[in-house]
């Protein structure tokens, strides 16, 4: 079985949205990651931190989704990484109300000695010293690396994000970072741009929009899904990764076609991840929706133009 | 040959955009659908109105894509109808800047004798009571009957609206708008109301990010071509709703399916038309060109996801 390395935050969130409202809930890029790729048939690590406020059910639960934890450190006497933001109505944007970093400012990533020689490597969105770190940790170069950042690293680090960019095949980053990273406002430039800083395939997100996988001259694109209803943002472009990054350990094959067979799994993941607040659909997902919502994609997206080539 | 009617203003644009900026040009919304369609293989005609100083070189334009002009009235002494817009830089959003309404105040077309059995009817943006009075003279019931419309209409005209929205079979308006005349901001959710409104087939376009079709429980979503650079985004709906009921006039099959063939179709011809201000590109548009965008459009979308039935 293939092998995939996650790191990322394993977290706490307190979440608003038009809808409703939840105290201290299991969250983190690392968890929704680890949940996503939980459907594919590969042997997953998760490298993250918490305090011993992190409740034991949480790690059991991700255990019983044959994810190892070893790789999350347990910090005697810490407190577990914690954000709560706010959702505006149309669930587009939202407002930070706090962050609170605590064991997370001094994680120092440790890869388990059983995923050194991880196949695919999925660097959730952390500063990039630690991402850069996980990478030195390898014993055997991966087959794939895939990289999720946001405009908080471009803004204060931003040459340590060039640096791990240059060792990473795949960069998964929304339409306003990628012009930001860029400084382009059309995402074929954009990812043009980006493309000369590392990394051989771009995939920008547009959340409702949909998302672009470039790759050289190839574009490849997949909608999200319309739903009746939204309910909370929150781990979608995580779970998003997660597919992708899971799909792609399952089979293999890292070609342009195979990638974007991994975009439709992220995306269809991800339509799920929305639906309920915070992990609670993720947990709860069996194999039938996902492949009755795989249907609902081709369905969606596929049609049969005759064209002679 | 099938037939196409066509109602739309024909008319004189001024057009602003980060790019550039033009004097009068030939423009409007029946002006563009008419370009478009033209790349079928239909017999279609243009109901509009002009003034006398609408140049006779425009309306041999027309006449030189095989679209029947005669159901263009030309009003002695009349002025023709003029808009003037400026797009913002992100050319999502626009100002208009002078609207001279002129002969259209006062436009009561007139269906030509041999279009009155038309096959396929596209009602472009114009006063509900116009798209109407087109209807009411047709001698036999069309096999599809595509109505585009806008927010103004919504704004000054809705229970004219709701009376033609009950005799067509397809709407086509963008997101703002469905939102605006459903009541609802989920897209699913507006089209089921604007279902319920009339029409059978709910198309909602979303600018740069493609358009949905809806029809019961199906849906189909084409995304807009990712370009480097979008020149100027005048007429790209029409041009879709150019191609679309185009399309459908000259393959006669109003399946689901096929309608998403027309869906790809329009989208197809759409990104053409902002590559160049007003009407220039789609004036200028081989078949070749719209044949290997068409491909393109192919590698944008398809994938090969084998699921079992």
């Amino acid at each position: 079985m293939n092998k995939l390395l996650i790191v990322g935050t394993v977290a706490f969130d307190a979440i608003e949205t038009p809808f409703g409202k939840t105290d201290k809930i299991l969250g983190g890029a690392g968890t929704y990651i680890g949940l996503s790729a939980s459907h594919f048939n590969v042997a997953s690590a998760i490298v993250s931190v918490v305090g011993d406020d992190f409740p034991q059910e949480y790690l059991d639960l991700l255990t019983s989704k044959n994810i190892d934890t070893t790789g999350i450190e347990v910090v005697p006497g810490g407190k577990t990484f914690f954000w709560s933001g706010k959702y505006h109505n149309d669930l587009n944007s939202r407002d930070t109300l706090d962050t609170q970093l605590n064991v997370l400012a001094d994680f120092n990533p440790i890869v388990p000695e059983n995923f050194k020689d991880a196949d695919v490597v999925m660097l959730g969105n952390l500063h990039p010293n630690i991402q850069i770190g996980v990478l030195d940790q390898m014993t055997r170069k991966p087959k794939l690396v895939v990289l999720d950042t946001m405009n908080f690293w471009m803004d204060c680090a931003l040459s340590e994000l060039k640096e791990v960019m240059k060792r990473i095949d795949v960069i998964t980053i929304n339409d306003e970072e990628a012009r930001q990273l860029s400084g382009e406002y059309s995402l074929v430039k954009a990812a043009e741009v980006i493309h000369q800083m590392g990394p051989k395939y771009v995939v920008i997100k547009k959340g409702e929009h949909g998302a672009l996988l470039f790759n050289d001259d190839h574009v490849f694109f997949a909608p999200a899904l319309p739903l009746k209803e939204v309910f909370d943002p929150t781990g979608a472009g995580d779970t998003f990764a997660g597919g992708f990054s899971g799909y792609l350990a399952q089979s293999e094959n890292i070609s342009f076609s195979n990638m974007k067979n991994a975009i439709i799994y992220g995306s269809n993941l991800a339509s799920f991840c929305v639906e309920k607040f915070g992990t609670e659909r993720m947990v709860n997902l069996s194999e039938q929706e996902v492949d009755a919502r795989l249907q609902q994609f081709k369905m969606l997206t596929q049609f049969d133009i005759e064209l002679a080539d």
